[in-house]
């Protein structure tokens, strides 16, 4: 039975309740964990725990079955042993459940009999869509849901992510949550039995609440239909896209891992940027992304100023803004004339402007307003001027809360490099992570920016 | 006058004594906060302030010019006022200093006059050999010696790292701080105007201290002699080089930094990796390579074994070895048949190692022990195994501790990744930096190893 491709996740990813099949008391079992999570988490919907063996759970009423559930139930979470999962399902469906988050493992990864357990999983389910199985489970911070196997509380924001690998998209949001990116929701897709990457990016294509889309993906059961949906997406918002399973040793293990790769087939970069979808090449680098675009305007042209607080990030970061394709621009006179009575008479005498090392903190400000208020810049890079000395904090922070201020003011993106690691960086954090590690880090995520921006330009209107 | 070219810099890096012209008792002074810094850090040889308006500086007394120091002089540092150091210089070469390390900037990379400034300062120093000018000093943990602008103390080790940039040489010791890097010299060349690159680099190459060179680059004064001091280093340690100023926009940047560029040639990538320099191609790898070369053997073969705590990294990781050239080697029957006995019966059933999740911690431990003692896999990479959970902190202790351990007893390097940032980083870092922050950063920075043990391999014995 070939279900309505277009199913909306409305329910999905803000239910009005939840069903836990399989809660526990036991802290050793996922059933137990995830229960608590959506507790703890502040869930303002119904939850019913489903237990035949217990009439409580973590001091809930338990029920016996989905079927005696007194409400109906938008999504039922699915925690109990595998042999168990295909008779629950059906009974999901009987109750009028409206999506089933599988949990349990041992489907299409271990080979051709988990996939025909699939292709069963998805007949018993009738109209109740199924999310996974071998998922970790969703995320929602609209409706501060933490229905999953993760201990992340990124705060809340506009990235969303769909990640065929658990460990990894809970990797990014626990990462995300030490560097301040916000998030909006994560679904865990798992082996995709039913609903797949298509479903999810399409559901965040329209959703008000995210602005930017990050997909962790190892395989396509429908390369068109990605690309269909992928389209969809960076006509509105950015889609950062990491690809695995691009050798044969590393599709080898994605078969083990998600299954996903047993009926696909891959899609070329050119395919990948044809669609304008920001292509990462590395985890760290999906990150980078999520932060940049979350929390910058796109860059309206090739022109790059940049301060340095010392003159070696300088070089570094004007190799690179050439390398990538930007303009180290020269400074009109204008700004030249201002910098000239600003900094000491040894001062580079131009782009990129090196604040030698200058313990006037109040310079480095003004450098940086000189730059984002000049008609022949179009986005600044500031290395160093955060520097994460634990005596230069209240400058760090006035920094940081000015470039914020400018960025907003000219609509213009300033791309901040923190010094060392460190120190105070919850608050760095805390601000809306504009900060990145590295000048190199910064301004590929400019130039990726930069990219987005064309591609956007060139879209019929 | 053309210097010696061979000069030992023993009583550079490990002097008996210092002078400090320019001491001050004004804290917003280099000429304070360096003398500070030598002080505070423990420098057991005698110190000499010089400054001819007080009797003490910072409780030590001063005395009015070198030439009253009432002993011999190995190190003058200099942090007079520009104008003054010509005159200052000429003193320090009077009393007999060895060595002068000029701080002052506003020289070669002010333009031609502040060139040929440079040479009249190389000129009054005579048989006193000048480190910068425009340097911010020297660092020497076998001396606890830190007699430079910077507040970075990283801990006693075999790294040696020279820079013609200040601000990026701090920066790679603070980092290092941090990631538990372990240096023994660092040495700020500044423009060069005598010591130089080459110096340095031939020191480095035959002290017993230093295992691991690292250099930061902009530009070559004598490109021939470049890699003929290169050679001497990479027959005997590895040396990590980064070269800025590749794009003419990074150049101009480099010319009004540190002059260096004023007359220089540059180096193809061939040039470097025919003399077995290994080129780091960012800012944060120069730090990822030092700890490589720093904590682990060299991989002595391309086979490398992947255990990952969740699929998703395994087939990131298995990309990633494909991709640089390392083989995914299929695993032996007598470790498969381990690996069935340990594993649940839904294991990936080959390398990677997917450790799906298991909570078993125990478990970790074996695959890797199964790993390291087989003769088919030359490396291992660990992913995920180091958690950064707060609850797990035993067992990544623990991880830690025996992967040193099999790290020595079997003579191959195992790479760890920590699934996440933070918690108890403290205690990962202070055990040897073996902890890598992605995949791909890990395994980079293996196959770097790799090629330097192939570069070796074939040199003549």
């Amino acid at each position: 039975m070939k279900k309505d491709r277009s199913a909306d996740l409305e329910l999905l990813f803000n239910p009005n309740s939840i069903a836990l099949i399989g809660a526990s008391n036991d802290p050793g079992k996922w059933g137990h964990r995830i229960l608590d999570s959506i507790v703890g988490g502040g869930y303002r919907g119904n939850v019913y725990p489903v237990n035949p063996r217990t009439n409580t759970v973590l001091g809930m009423a338990a029920y016996p079955g989905i079927g005696s559930v007194p409400g109906t139930v938008d999504v039922a979470l699915v925690c109990t042993p595998a042999r168990d999962t295909l008779e629950v399902v059906r009974e999901c469906a009987a109750a009028g459940a409206r999506f089933a988050i599988v949990i349990p493992a041992g489907y299409g990864e271990v080979g051709e009999s988990g996939l025909e357990a699939e292709r069963f999983l998805v007949e018993a389910a009738g109209n109740c869509r199924l999310m996974g199985p071998n998922t970790m489970g969703i995320m929602s911070t609209p409706s501060s849901l933490y229905a999953y196997m993760s201990l992340a509380r990124p705060r809340p924001g506009g990235v969303a992510l769909v990640s065929q690998s658990g460990n990894i998209g809970t990797q990014i949001l626990g990462r995300g949550e030490k560097d301040g990116i916000g998030f909006s929701y994560f679904a865990s897709s798992g082996n995709e039995a039913d609903l797949s990457m298509e479903h999810y990016l399409s559901y965040f294509a329209g959703d008000e609440r995210t602005s930017v889309v990050l997909a962790y993906i190892e395989g396509f059961k429908d390369a068109r239909g990605f690309l269909d949906s992928a389209r969809k997406v960076t006509r509105r918002k950015p889609l950062v896209a990491y690809k695995a399973g691009r050798t044969s040793a590393g599709a080898r293990a994605a078969r083990s891992h998600c299954g996903a790769m047993a009926t696909s087939d891959d899609i070329s970069d050119g395919g990948f940027s044809q669609v304008g979808i920001v292509r990462a090449r590395t985890t760290e680098e999906i990150l980078d992304l999520a932060k940049a675009f979350s929390s910058l305007p796109l860059p309206r042209g090739p022109r790059v100023g940049i301060i340095s607080w010392g003159g070696g990030w300088g070089v570094v970061g004007a190799d690179m803004c050439q390398e990538t394709g930007f303009e180290v621009a020269p400074l009109d006179d204008g700004t030249l004339e201002a910098l000239d009575r600003l900094l000491p008479s040894y001062w580079s005498g131009g782009n990129p402007i090196d604040l030698v090392g200058s313990l006037d903190l109040d310079c480095h400000l003004q450098c940086m307003e000189m730059l984002m208020a000049s008609d022949s810049i179009d986005s600044v890079v500031a290395l160093g001027t955060i520097s994460g000395f634990p005596d230069f904090q209240e400058h760090d922070e006035r920094f940081l809360e000015r470039s914020i201020e400018l960025t907003g003011q000219y609509g213009k993106p300033v791309m901040l490099v923190k010094m060392f690691e460190g120190y105070h960086s919850e608050f760095i954090h805390s601000r809306g992570s504009l900060v990145f590690s590295s000048p190199e880090r910064a301004i590929s995520a400019l130039w990726r920016m930069y990219e987005y921006y064309l591609f956007r330009q060139a879209l019929p209107p």
